[in-house]
């Protein structure tokens, strides 16, 4: 895992994914007390950066018949899309008391979607006996130097686009955008981490220098970027190259998520917000701060509950 | 006026107004049933197009000692920024009752904000006096060159944007985006302006081939985009160049406010999504379709209803 995979997956990329912009306002500066630039990237195709990997995984392969994965969220989607273009049939494994809205956005990418019972069936193993029935390579969501590479682009757009010395924060949960960002921006720019409070397995795995688990794997609203522990692949580039974990509280992240409605008329869903409520809400970072929000696909009643309450 | 001050316009503006995106989303496309392109103006500095204008007038000035205008929107705190950044004092007059939420973000844009009681005070005998006591220059909304101009730099961007053939649609008040956008495409695109129902002034004004009047100016949850009639300058040009207007209702609107937030993750106001709601519902148009999306300052409690309705 390398610079030069993300280079070449930016070559490959190129006029798939869209070139997000980077955003910030007046306003929002002033209520951060810093300069607070935004990589939008929740107005990435399928509305997150999963389609960067998903187009860096698919676009790497060769002779494959087509392609499987295991998500009900955002890798699903972006999984389904970038297959789509390539001509591949997809494969999405989801829970069948998946979301039904995404289960239909899934297929409207063009994916067949396969539901699954969680408590009598097992996934990995329907996965695999279909992987094997049909020739489908997996892809999974964060632990793959070619997903990797994929989300490490966003980094490489961050150094063109933002001039100067800033730190940049990212929405974390697996690890495979932070890795690939902070490789992407190696001896360029310092990246942190952001997380859910009480779902902070990566700050903590930091701290200790072991891959910590977190005790739960639902109960935060930030539900998109809660994983079970840091990838093998990830972990050790976010040892080597990122700055300590950073935590904020579900709350920082709905305001965080009102706040970037309010002044930059873009849509985030809470898990997508933290690195943005990080930047608001925390005292000690440095003038400059890039966020990356990475991903748009909120749930309307929270979305709503939201504006009702802190808005 | 000519497509030659646009262009000039457009050489001031540069790296000072952003380069909003054009976005487009697979899932919008399906309920449309042709392809729909959203200039998102929406992420354009203060949240609307309105920036451009303000910066085009306010960059054309040679020796103002400040600018004065009349507006409790969006125009306002397009004026107020560009001013601000062009160093120059900016006085905005607004109605004393106007929500303080749009005092408060006009004056953090930099501007002096200027109440008055609209019982009892005569606006433009105000605006007159404070303009001459100061050596402020006027900026109307609409029917100014300059203005035009600036709004006009939107079709430049948008024939570089979208390749191939394409109708324009634009939300439409006093026509200064509409005629602007309208004169930078002659001959590239045809342009047609879209108005909330029951104030549709510009579209029987192009009907009738005179300037025609709203019957009322409050009614509709589109009020940014409702003005008395189309402007003297704004009309001659609409007429020369523009196709019939198209009416949406004000729930029309609502919904195109809504599948924007879920399908391409930007907030827009109701009175900025009429175009999309015409691209999206109106079954006469063209396979490709580009919405102007003007803007995103939109009431948080209407956005919140909004979604609870149609999401």
């Amino acid at each position: 895992m390398n610079r030069a995979m993300i280079e070449a997956a930016a070559a490959r990329i190129k006029g798939h994914a869209r070139l997000t912009p980077v955003l910030n306002a007046p306003l929002l500066d002033a209520i951060a007390g810093r300069r607070v630039f935004v990589k939008a990237e929740c107005l990435q195709w399928t509305g997150s950066f999963k389609f960067r990997g998903g187009w860096a995984a698919v676009s790497a392969l060769r002779g494959a018949k087509g392609v499987i994965a295991f998500s009900s969220g955002n890798h699903a989607q972006g999984v389904a899309l970038a297959a789509a273009r390539h001509g591949l049939p997809a494969v999405i494994v989801m829970p069948a008391d998946a979301p039904e809205v995404k289960i239909a956005n899934t297929r409207a990418y063009g994916a067949e979607v396969v539901l699954y019972d969680r408590t009598t069936e097992d996934r990995d193993a329907l996965g695999a006996r279909l992987a094997k029935e049909r020739g489908l390579v997996l892809i999974k969501p964060y632990d793959e130097p070619e997903v990797i590479a994929g989300q490490g682009t966003i980094g490489l757009e961050i150094a063109e686009q933002v001039q100067g010395e800033a730190l940049v924060l990212t929405c974390c949960g697996g690890g495979g955008l932070t890795s690939g960002v902070a490789l992407a921006l190696e001896g360029r720019m310092q990246v942190r981490p952001v997380e859910p409070e009480g779902f902070d397995d990566v700050a903590r795995s930091l701290a200790s220098g072991v891959r910590e688990r977190n005790a739960a794997l639902s109960g935060s609203v930030c539900d998109a970027i809660v994983t079970p522990q840091p990838g093998e692949i990830t972990f050790p580039l976010m040892q080597r190259l990122c700055g300590p974990g950073i935590v904020v509280s579900d709350d920082e992240a709905l305001r965080a998520m009102v706040l970037a409605f309010q002044h930059l008329r873009i849509v985030l869903e809470p898990g997508g917000a933290v690195a943005l409520a990080a930047a608001l809400f925390r005292e000690d970072l440095p003038e400059t701060v890039v966020a990356v929000a990475s991903g748009g696909n909120v749930d309307p009643a929270i979305f709503g509950a939201a504006l009702a309450r802190f808005a």
